[in-house]
């Protein structure tokens, strides 16, 4: 019950934060959410969970499912993806196209927009169906409850002149395959995507577990490749704040802007955080610092 | 006659540099064009033309038409227009995203894509079919042969993933007020325009003739506005070689892919020059030589 | 007497324009300057001079230098210049590093600090006293009353570590051949010239009169190459306002952060403005006006 | 014995991989250096010692100094360091101005050149005599066989025009409260600092070690401080390669342009290889190889 009991007192001590940041409103659909809506969940590799708050309420998890397109892309064509999107920290916000314009069309990294959208590229290619694809692939994960949220769908899809104007650039680079609108079809779809604290802990257990789905023991990637995403989520996974968050917390984790962020302690847990109030670099303030206290107090860090 | 033989001594005189320029094929219906067409046209303000070799073949002017498209918008909303675009040099190719993003949206002048886009965005505020308004005004200048070619205009819409990046980006900075399918058929429109040098020449005897139009009397632009819009054309018409060209002409002028350019002698004439093949900057090879060689054999230049 | 009547309207008109800028305070030498100087001079080609305010009194000249700098250079190595400097606008402060990086050591163009560094360089190969050859030079221009103010020289010294980074960071890309610390005490004191608007607009006349000083008939620059330095001033003369001063002002001119501005109407006169009082781009506020105002109300400018 | 089969294995297999790196040689002094130069030291918490090759030959350790430069920082400031110096990957090359300047004078992280030179300069408030403290800690570390090569100090001090550049236009900004060249004096002492492949797997065990000298129990950063270093050397360690480096090796590590990278395993292990042939991105070809296949082989890294 250690874990527990560490949860609620972190639950506590973080309370004054609320405030401190910003509900994401660049589109209507999100800029909806209640502020003061948070929760935590903990699933570990041996089958306990800890959860406390609004643990079970879905939100958006916007970019965070581009950790599950990143696994299903590897699962397909493995190393080949590096051929057209790198590894690397951006050091630039999220949808910049500065880089991407010094780099000529190459995408620093798989989780910032531009390289989610050429890993949906690849995807097009060998799934039939990406979207429904999509979400077997989560529930493959034991997590059922998952659906896209249609009215963020239909707000992306109306704001999304950044997207557009990323995509166009890759595709007059001739790093997009397929019509942009495809390509972006599938990319708002995964924006769009609801789950839960304990889902999106439950459905990146793998990656704290070697690759191996615990309670099937179904294999999902290579030991491996599994350690390679991880590393991926350390250096990349929190945009132009990453360093910040290793430092910080020193885990491998996904953020997205509807205030998520999951992360895992290799060979022990994966723990979910959501509090949707965003600091300036799009990271939930209060979900970056329920991890610290966390990592700070268990001693645990993959440091 | 002098101008007549010097036409026919520089026209000879270049010759030799036939071959060292590359016709530009980013957009098929451009690429077919035949590299060795070359013709030169002078219209002075007091009515004398001196022409040679191609001069009254059509071609596509391309961003030439820039000029046009800026001359209307001056004519609607004067200096209102610099709310929403620069009058700085660019420093940077003609498509370029990075300054656009450094300046959040404000393209840096009305002579690169962006800033093009920018302006017939304002246009569309105020015409009701931009597109006829845009021949009516060349035909105002005294010059009937103009039409969009149509496969030009397809190819720069099948093709135009850099422009559909530049306006959705600008669309995301709130500096493009209609729909960006709106905006680029406009803008390719005005990319598909044909005319021939002696038809350039002849519509832009305005600029040389403070605002003017020579044979009909009729006033295009105020005296200043006049000198502001070949301010511009010195200062930004050439891409990143506009410095190179006021160092070498000294002429304000504009270029477009197509090989054209159009200089003007402020009080005297304008010419126009065509030759398909372009330097790495996107300026036509035999065009700039052409400009050089007149401006140093007539000591004419603005300096 | 038509313009010492303009001269005065002007000057009247622009009174309510003081405290709208601030006084250069980068270096404490210049920071003392008292705000309210105001000084107007005008040559002509054929003799005549028109003024007013503190036209006669001396100020710092600042980067104005450059352009001695330059034809200096060019009577001795001519073309030769542009293998190591460039002739195009910035788009960026007079003292960033960042095109340099991107465009290794190369200067965009002879009038920001690293393209006036080079151009220092080039004449240490050719000079054995450049301090005194500078100050010999400006003589010759008819204007004997010129001389290097040690305490700003001390000033700028002091604090010059940016343009220390400028040409350690040239020499590291091998575009700097002398000891960084020859090239900058030539450049500090270039920097440190005095000069009055009459000492300035005298010395600027060669470049109004295709290359002849008017009073001795010396030659100092051929035809072309005058109109080569009027072309550089105009499109690289006034920072990253450039664009903006050939728009409202349309004349070849320079700035420095001394407040003072010189422009030249070819064949005609040249004219010297000084004010503190600069603007975010480090240009006079009144001196600006001022020439918008006279070459408005003249309807005289190169376009 | 495992490790020590395994050394010799690995040690046999990258052998094909000599000549497809460079040897540094921006600076005279470095590239001397024998290019086929191969050792490799492993150093456990618990005392074990596995070598092979060239592992007790002395080498320019270069920008592994860093490592050195930063705990000793930290144990005097602590968290007051990220006031002056950031914790985010470059994604630039080590010694890059245009992000210097973007960021107005604050450098990314304490491992590009200008963090380690402000870092420096924090340190020179607190240290009397910084080059000999920085001997003497790094013999407390337990390696007494340390030194600064004169040689490379001279070569660095006479071509380090681009860290010149550097401190001065941190200077300019304020970041630097030293003279310039008394930071250069202490930066240029530490790149020349020569140890072996066996006095660096020793030196960096503290940090494979919760910050404790397993040989003497001392304790040199706190647990949570040697988290903190070993994350920066995760994400900043390897220039604009680090990600690259966390996907394929996957452990904290710090790379020279003398060809030596230092890497640790948290609570197992630390490991110094040289090959002095470097990558484009001035990292040791065979020393990553050597990495990765050692993490490969035996499944460890920090994921």
């Amino acid at each position: 019950m250690k874990f527990q009991a560490l949860l609620e007192e972190i639950y506590n001590e973080v309370q004054p934060l609320f405030g401190q940041g910003q509900v994401a409103d660049y589109i209507p659909a999100l800029g909806k959410v209640d502020p003061r809506k948070f929760g935590i969940s903990i699933q570990t590799v041996n089958g306990q969970s800890f959860e406390t708050g609004d643990a079970n309420e879905k939100f958006s998890i916007q970019s965070i499912s581009k950790v599950f397109n990143l696994a299903m892309a590897i699962r397909i064509v493995d190393e080949q993806l590096w051929e057209r999107v790198g590894v690397e920290p951006s050091g630039n916000p999220f949808n910049s196209l500065v880089q991407l314009e010094h780099e000529r069309g190459i995408p620093r990294n798989p989780f910032i927009n531009s390289g989610a959208q050429v890993v949906i590229d690849i995807l097009l290619e060998h799934l039939d169906n990406p979207n429904e694809e999509m979400l077997s692939f989560v529930k493959k994960l034991r997590y059922e409850d998952v659906y896209y949220n249609d009215a963020v769908f239909q707000s992306e899809k109306e704001y999304g002149y950044t997207n557009q104007a990323l995509v166009n650039f890759m595709k007059a680079h001739k790093n997009i395959m397929h019509p942009v609108d495809t390509v972006l079809d599938v990319y708002y779809h995964q924006c769009s995507i609801e789950m839960s604290c304990h889902g999106l802990a439950k459905s990146f257990l793998f990656l704290a577990n070697n690759g191996i789905i615990p309670d099937t023991g179904e294999r999902i990637l290579t030991k491996s490749q599994t350690k390679r995403v991880n590393a991926l989520m350390l250096t990349c996974g929190f945009y132009d704040q990453a360093g910040m968050f290793a430092y910080h917390v020193g885990l491998p984790g996904k953020s997205g802007v509807g205030g998520g962020i999951v992360a895992v302690i290799p060979e022990e847990l994966s723990i979910a955080v959501w509090s949707p109030e965003l600091n300036t670099y799009g990271n939930s303030v209060i979900g970056m610092k329920v991890l610290e206290l966390l990592t700070t107090r268990t001693g645990k860090s993959v440091f």
